[in-house]
């Protein structure tokens, strides 16, 4: 019987990408969604369950985290506040959802306690990113070791970033050559049919697409 | 403008005295209690709420996190696991609710860079404890540095356990003493009208009693 892992999968490339890394390697894929209230959240549900079909993964949880809507605000998740489409600045942008991957990292952590599963496995990324704290090789180090010391003392989980020090264009080259069903991903923080192309997130998608000099299979309303 | 802390009272004595310790010091208190589906929902969520009026807590949160019992089973969450009643023994116990502080203490961070607290108020007690691995100084102290990685450069947050180091006794006299409403609290792991004074909760609890040479001010079925 093959080994358990959590993948945590919004939907997205990044996440989509570190699922089947492991998948590649054989391991069994629990994955695990969040609905937190972010705008986009029937587009990253649908794609989350796109991909999690493509990985065979018969346990899944699509998780609805209703309060969060009452502890965090954030450009993701509130219609008043614009998502920023200039362009990338420095420091933390008001797309950051505060301490998100810690809640999804400690909940994950529950999860793979119940299924004894060996590793959480996470697409952050560090470089590329869009310069949110919860998503740097220290942070994670930080609350891999809080995992270690909060839980039992049998219970052996490794949270794993393959993508951490990856930079965009590497992504998806390697999401190409493991076949990832990009087509099935949503990486747009805005709530439209077609990505936008604008936001952070498209931006440093197409990027990658560009590149790697490969073109993305998804729509864009500006393209 | 007093400063404000983050307090997790889940109807206890610990957190209880925890929290009034802060409003001793002249904090404001943000008193946040979470529903994950413990059989005893009903009375703990009666207790916060009493609390927190006393501890003059306008801004609270009572939060309903519906999908714990899909993540993580416990005596203290299902009625087909007995809560045991012989006494504590060594090891984790079947009450263990899995990294349960780790998701508390996560949603806790989120709250504080919300409304710029300085702190996170925890009642977890190491020694004189049910032995669960996430109320132990070496993890708090392993989370503490994951929120300050996993955060804004701008949000320092402090998690404080005042009563990590206490033994039950101690624990009862400074409740007394600083006029903690014990006749508030609930500890008890079973859902009934009256404490059952049998399972760990309710033997630590009397034993702090007993220690103190002070008499308990609620109601027990056994006594």
């Amino acid at each position: 019987m093959s080994k358990k892992v959590i993948c945590i999968i919004s939907g997205g490339m990044d996440s989509a990408l570190s699922a089947m890394m492991a998948k590649d390697k054989g391991y069994e894929i629990i994955a695990v969604h969040f609905n937190y209230g972010q705008l986009t959240e029937k587009k990253e549900k649908e794609s989350f369950h796109k991909i999690a079909d493509f990985l065979d993964s018969t346990i899944r949880y699509d998780i609805d985290l209703d309060f969060f809507k009452s502890i965090a605000t954030s450009a993701l998740m509130d219609t008043d506040i614009p998502v920023p489409t200039g362009g990338l600045t420095s420091g933390v942008p008001v797309t950051y959802v505060s301490f998100r991957n810690g809640i999804f990292i400690s909940i994950a952590t529950a999860l793979a306690e119940k299924h004894n599963a060996v590793a959480i496995i996470v697409g952050v990324v560090e470089e590329d990113s869009s310069g949110y704290p919860d998503c740097t090789q220290d942070y994670i180090e930080a609350m891999q070791k809080a995992i270690n010391l909060g839980t039992k003392d049998s219970t052996l989980i490794s949270i794993k970033t393959p993508l951490i020090h990856m930079n965009k264009s590497q992504i998806v080259r390697e999401a190409l050559f493991l076949g990832v069903p990009l087509e099935y991903t949503w990486s747009c923080y805005k709530n439209s049919d077609k990505a936008c192309g604008v936001c952070d997130s498209c931006r440093l998608r197409l990027k990658g697409f560009e590149e790697a000099g490969e073109k993305d299979p998804i729509e864009y309303e500006i393209l």
